[in-house]
């Protein structure tokens, strides 16, 4: 065992508990032995979302994959506060960006949604996965937000739960201040909104205001991206409803 | 003049006024001429970070480059507040996402800085300009952050203007809650100080946490990388101290 190697932590979709071994998907086994030279003996971090965080030690490793047994959770589970984020589709890359702060601010789920004026590519769902994945493990993250499959604003708006607010950041800069009108609104559900470049059509921007779950704020005097228009409207939402009151895990003190 | 065409703003470093016509530098002319086909007689946008929007028509454009002629001004010159961003050099597809952020974000001057901890590749300052232009063009500014040399983290906090905030991204989780804390501040000049991935060294904390313009701040219990940290920041920066309580500007309406 190399006690000076940098913390790896991974995500496994399996449950985590003592004594259980567990075998790595191939990927995994390959960037441990491969890439991060580890051996048997050698221990790291698993977390599937459900049980926090687990100290394991690699039992087996070699060309036909890596087995690890948990020994103990070194982190409880911890919730995300109750955060949808609607997303038009976008650039690839902005919108792999945005998953990636996605997971990094914290939400639940992730909804990529088609507006009238969406005419971005298809997005690549495995690879946005993967994304989330990647951010969670690097960031000492517990959980990772759930990726649905892309469907139509107005499909998803036509089964929209009555008690889910939604923050709607509106281009047209007709909206309320935005950290006024989130501080005077309650505890509760919420999803962000953010629309394609382009904005959203009349329509549908009439369908948002007659909502009754719509907040309809501006983010300033300063036109900004789509992606960048999502992290601002997230940062807001977690400093104001969400969980930014509490400090950071201190990872560091945490040996494994 | 071809009335459909997309509408196509340029940021040109030389006072606009009416009646000077103006060279335009050779990729921009070719990019007029050969992408976006505009032809004699065509109208854009102009601005300088100065002069406010002025709507220019093309008098010649050709293979040997672009003159155009500022016609009037279809936009008053708007301030940015007065924040820096001080970011640690970062690897460099986040520093230029970065700096592309503080450029829709508003801020006026971007300090790259070196810190014990910065092991980056020299940032290509050229292309970053050139991201935080295209951000100006693209998204309606009317300003461009200064790019500043990177210096030593040090240097700069050797020469710190006494009455400049520094709002420290304290990632050891030590630090206030960030939007109560921004919130029970005054007005005034303030700076964003993000670290580089790794965070800062003992010693740099400490000097910072000796200053008495330092506000340290926790952003909430998930470790964010730094790009993710800077947006965050600059987010609740312009929120609480900046200018985010006005309107965005209605780009749609303008005929150029």
């Amino acid at each position: 065992m190399t006690a000076s190697h940098e913390h790896i932590r991974l995500y496994i979709d399996a449950p985590l508990g003592a004594g259980a071994p567990l075998s790595l998907a191939r990927e995994q086994a390959h960037y441990l032995r491969n890439v991060m030279r580890r051996e048997v003996g050698d221990t790291l971090g698993l977390f599937n979302g459900r049980d926090g965080e687990w100290r394991a030690v690699i039992e087996t490793i070699g060309k036909q994959g890596c087995t690890v047994a948990p020994l103990e959770q070194i982190r409880p589970q911890t919730g995300t506060p109750d955060l949808w984020l609607i997303c038009a589709l976008i650039k690839r890359a902005r919108l792999e960006m945005v998953a990636e702060k996605a997971a990094e601010l914290g939400v639940r789920e992730i909804h990529p949604v088609i507006t009238e004026f969406t005419h971005s590519p298809p997005m690549k769902a495995e690879r946005l996965a993967a994304i989330t994945i990647e951010a969670a493990e690097q960031c000492g993250l517990l959980s990772i937000p759930a990726l649905c499959a892309p469907e139509k604003l107005q499909t998803i708006l036509g089964r929209w739960p009555s008690e889910r607010k939604i923050l709607f950041c509106d281009e047209s800069g007709a909206g309320h201040t935005a950290l006024a009108a989130l501080q005077a609104t309650e505890p509760g559900p919420w999803a962000v909104l953010i629309g394609p470049e382009g904005g959203f059509s009349p329509a549908e921007r009439a369908r948002l205001l007659s909502m009754p779950q719509t907040l309809a704020i501006s983010l300033g005097p300063r036109i900004l991206r789509a992606d960048t228009a999502a992290i601002a409207a997230l940062t807001l939402w977690q400093s104001v409803r969400g969980d930014w009151q509490a400090s950071p895990v201190a990872l560091a003190d945490q040996s494994v």
